[in-house]
């Protein structure tokens, strides 16, 4: 058997670890909720980042692929994810090389190991130019350029999120104003809907009410389509990309999403290489994260760059 | 003597050509204005370029380095550029190709030829993550992350101009709403100036009586920053740069542009990554483009992916 890479997806609702093939296969896989501070503390969080660990059958490994959320210090590898407050600057990379010794421990931020991921083995597959995105409690994303990782100066490239749309519009978490996460992402746009006269809580729901036809639920659809719509008419238009592939929770609402997206993307679009381009949902789903933080180990010359 | 690079810059207001050397020095510069349709024709508007090479003290060439105004088909160089009716596919490339036999040629964008000029030799040396700027009749640009050229799908990364600022705004020449270019470019800051009672026609003037205090100018020259402002913070977001180095006739207007610039770039960039970022004028001014297509030759392996 060929060596398999241990993959780890960690977010502020799930930890996920999996060994997968060189091929992309995801093989064992195993999942956990993420305890809450103040519930848990640094170390405990890392234990059971362990626990979870030593539920996989891992023999003969080629390497630790990491997704995490951001911030971090990159390629170092120092993470204070935003929805994980226990962590600051925790070596995240150090302990996991001291616990594998010898192997190559790669950690980057979870948007990017989705990026990658469709880049690899999903929607953007074969394609050189791709924005990978995930629309979700935030907006992130990862960029593939000339079939390479793009990493900007300290790791961050890929924060389409922050991408303005509406420069007047919604204070945004980062410190700006109308970037397309303070538009679309779960809890902007439901916080938005119950102003409107909508009851419900999560972006979850929201999506579920859109599809089942509750106007202010679809209104809210149509608002989160036509900023993904500016925002990706603007990366189009910088990047020259073959493929966007749009994952996350919110992307589960199908066309009641993608529908206004495309309308919003074709009005700005217009040049004919940016009419060329694809916006597709992400093929992988759940596991896409996985797959992208196996390939910083399988797929090392195009997509990692850091030491 | 170091062979040179034959330099090119063909753009719709005059046509550039230069000896270039290894290190980047300009030696021999020759330039014209360029002939206007309906007054010249395709294979008029070529012999005008031969006259001007032949100008030019040629003798051992490495090759031969063209940046030319846009639109055109990439990397095979037949070009159509926007502002020269008289081009259209006009195979340029081909053309260099059979005046030089056995040398390389390479043709592409003039405002990516400025971005790989001042990434190689300018404002931008020493830095990995580049974004350069043209704002004059329109608004062009050209990135290179990594140290490497960004050439997208077609050849066509790097288009800032249609970066959008505000999704309601002037219809751009694009066909899109919004662009950046459509609010900064230099006859459609005029035009909105005449609009608000200024009487003068041109980029240039409006610039010149914005350094005089004339206060319709001067509210023109803060629209401009502004707009390019929130593009440059959606571009660094995106792409997580160094530098963005802005050249252009706009430009000259100097900190009466580059003050709104900064106070709006700073207010949508905050996260610490986008903080760093260093926005500063353009450094080769008029040369920048033929600096940048010698480098097409001399720096080849950083600076083109074409064939």
């Amino acid at each position: 058997m060929n060596a398999s890479v241990l993959a780890i997806d960690v977010g502020g609702t799930k930890m996920a670890a999996a060994l997968v093939e060189p091929g992309g296969r995801v093989g064992a896989y195993e999942r956990i909720i993420t305890p809450q501070a103040p519930h848990v503390d640094s170390e405990g969080l890392w234990r059971t980042l362990l626990a979870l660990i030593e539920k996989l059958p891992v023999e003969r490994l080629a390497g630790v692929g990491v997704g995490c959320g951001g911030p971090m210090a990159w390629p170092s590898g120092e993470v204070s994810p935003l929805n994980m407050p226990a962590w600051h600057a925790f070596p995240l990379r150090e302990r996991l090389s001291e616990l594998f010794p010898g192997l190559p421990v790669r950690v980057h931020n979870d948007a990017v190991a989705v990026a990658v991921g469709e880049h690899w083995r999903g929607a953007g597959r074969g394609r050189p130019n791709v924005l990978g995105m995930v629309v979700s409690t935030g907006v992130g994303g990862g960029l593939i350029l000339g079939d390479r990782i793009i990493d900007g100066k300290s790791g961050n490239a890929g924060h389409i999120g922050h991408v303005i749309v509406d420069p007047d519009g919604p204070a945004c978490e980062c410190g700006g104003r109308g970037c397309l996460e303070a538009i679309a992402r779960g809890p902007g746009l439901s916080a938005w809907a119950r102003e409107q006269g909508w009851t419900g809580e999560t972006g979850k729901e929201l999506a579920h009410d859109a599809a089942r036809g509750h106007p202010v639920a679809v209104r809210a659809m149509n608002r989160a389509g036509w900023a993904l719509g500016v925002a990706i008419a603007s990366a189009t238009h910088l990047c020259d990309l073959d493929v966007v592939a749009v994952g996350g929770g919110l992307s589960q609402a199908g066309p009641l999403l993608f529908r206004p997206l495309e309308d919003t993307f074709r009005a700005h679009a217009q040049m004919d290489f940016a009419r060329e381009v694809r916006v597709v949902p992400a093929a992988l789903g759940q596991m896409a994260g996985l797959v992208g933080a196996a390939a910083f180990i399988f797929g090392a010359d195009r997509y990692w760059t850091g030491d």
